[in-house]
């Protein structure tokens, strides 16, 4: 890694389902240029890795000095493969994310999880601002809870100032915590009960239409029916937003989080959902942590790509000439 | 601190609610001597630390460089003091226990929480023996979940290979995780329906008493009915064992484990309660994790001690000259 620009400058890329957005990113943490595309997803990995290639190529400047890559599914730094993932982009399980990313851009790269990337920004902002208790005891550093509440629910955990990985990267699938509200439901991961099957996008929609009967084809379609005065959709809303306020509390008290934070697009349903989750997690906490909040993420639109970019100051690098065959 | 002796001992207390164990412990972690007394816990906070003094000097030695002390409660190593407690020593909560060693002893203190203590000498010790996955990936760290399920539910958490503390110096309360066994049951933490209030032994015996309508004064009693075959007695040890094991696959998922104990004295109820703990723990895993499996502690009788002894070495040390006026 050689640093010949003043600006030493690292590409993030963050590789969602249907967009890769690309980031050229200065030392100082400033965009010196952006690029989108959108992402071949059903196409394959390969293709993927081409495109991923092709919006670093956008935005490369001389004295490029490395490259992050944020990405959804269970990813592994160290091996810099994608251990597990959904089908949303086909065959991703398994990619050689960051060999193949090395190889076709000659650049060091790291890599890990998306969520992940992005609460790394959250861990860097200072305390502070009413919203917590502030940082912990004895200098031990954050210890930050993120959940990120979507089409799944998803997150990452930061204890004493460390992002977490854990065994085979796993660490932060907030998830797949056993959830009262979600008792008998079959989750995405083979097992019942879990977190995300009554709390996700879809979770809340399903519970809906087994509560009222009828059908609703995504999370804003129940949202707007709540927000007429439908009592099945605000049901529906309030018992996902307190699952996982519960669920974060519980973990709080688990962890002694000093930061507590829930993004995704399921809040953005408003205040009906938010409030509830608030008031269920502070219920949830044990006298010490009483005053502890959950707040939005920090980060604005960038976080994702600056949160790539700033992978390779922490996490092993994969250089080019040391890739192996690429599949 | 000095070392004027070859063995630099450091003396371990481990203050238990009915016991105080003393050991004092050279640096290859020979135990040298050791040293028990009853807990004068209805005389309170005074008696008990001049108790631990008793202790403490029954087995010191020439050359003695610092003492550690492990206490039931919560208990925050950087003010030496402990945090919360519950009554079983009356007047605990509150107590400077860092301080008012240290000026009885003259030797710099460091003091955590007791589990921790134990916890801990679990991390040290070497992984493999196929009962985990062994390792966590790229290094950082063994990721450890440690219950200690008896009269309450409590425990430590290691993650990337440090014990954490957390806001307060709460970390490590499994017990105030929600579960779906315990919905709707008050939670001694003034919270409802968290795992202790269903997996603890009196959590367990209340439970058989619920179901049965029979009274049941321990739990040994109703062990002892599940034994003779009795079906509510063996319900409600096999709901307790499967909620922890429910918690504690979903804490594993979350925190990318790889490895977990299961101390106490609830799992001595034996195979009925160790089968239906480590059956539900894997029904929770996620994919990347199977195979994980809940183990008992290595430590033998000597670990609280151990462990104690061991706090020194990585706490803050309160020292005779600095410590304030004693309570």
């Amino acid at each position: 890694m050689t640093a010949r620009h003043p600006h030493a400058p690292v590409i993030g890329l963050d590789l969602g389902g249907t967009k890769i957005a690309a980031a050229l990113v200065a030392a100082d943490g400033t965009v010196l240029d952006r690029h989108s595309l959108p992402t071949p997803a059903t196409e394959g990995a390969e293709a993927v890795l081409d495109a991923l290639a092709e919006a670093a190529r956008a935005v490369r400047a001389p004295g490029t000095t490395a490259l992050g890559v944020a990405a959804a599914g269970v990813i592994d730094p160290a091996t810099g493969t994608v251990t597990s993932a959904t089908d949303t982009i086909r065959g991703w399980a398994g990619t050689a994310l960051a060999a193949g990313l090395a190889a076709r851009t000659g650049l060091p790269v790291a890599c890990d999880n998306d969520v992940r990337a992005a609460a790394a920004t959250e861990l860097a902002a200072p305390h502070g601002g009413g919203d917590g208790r502030g940082g912990a005891p004895h200098g031990e550093g954050t210890t930050l809870i993120y959940a990120a509440v979507g089409t799944g629910v998803g997150g990452a955990v930061a204890a004493a100032g460390r992002m977490l990985h854990g065994a085979a990267g796993i660490a932060g699938h907030l998830g797949h915590l056993p959830s009262p509200e979600a008792d008998g439901l079959p989750c995405t991961c083979g097992a019942t009960g879990h977190l995300e099957a009554i709390a996700a996008g879809p979770g809340i929609t399903a519970h809906y239409t087994r509560m009222s009967g009828v059908p609703a084809d995504r999370l804003e379609t129940v949202a707007a029916r709540a927000a007429g005065g439908e009592p099945h959709a605000t049901a529906a809303i309030v018992l996902g937003a307190e699952a996982v306020g519960r669920a974060l509390g519980g973990l709080a008290n688990t962890l002694g989080a000093d930061r507590v934070v829930v993004g995704g697009g399921v809040p953005r349903i408003g205040p009906l959902y938010t409030k509830a989750l608030a008031a269920a997690f502070a219920a949830e906490l044990m006298p010490p942590l009483r005053g502890l909040r959950p707040v939005p993420p920090r980060g604005g639109p960038d976080a994702a790509v600056l949160g790539a970019a700033a992978l390779p100051r922490t996490l092993p690098l994969h250089h080019p000439h040391t890739t192996g065959a690429l599949r």
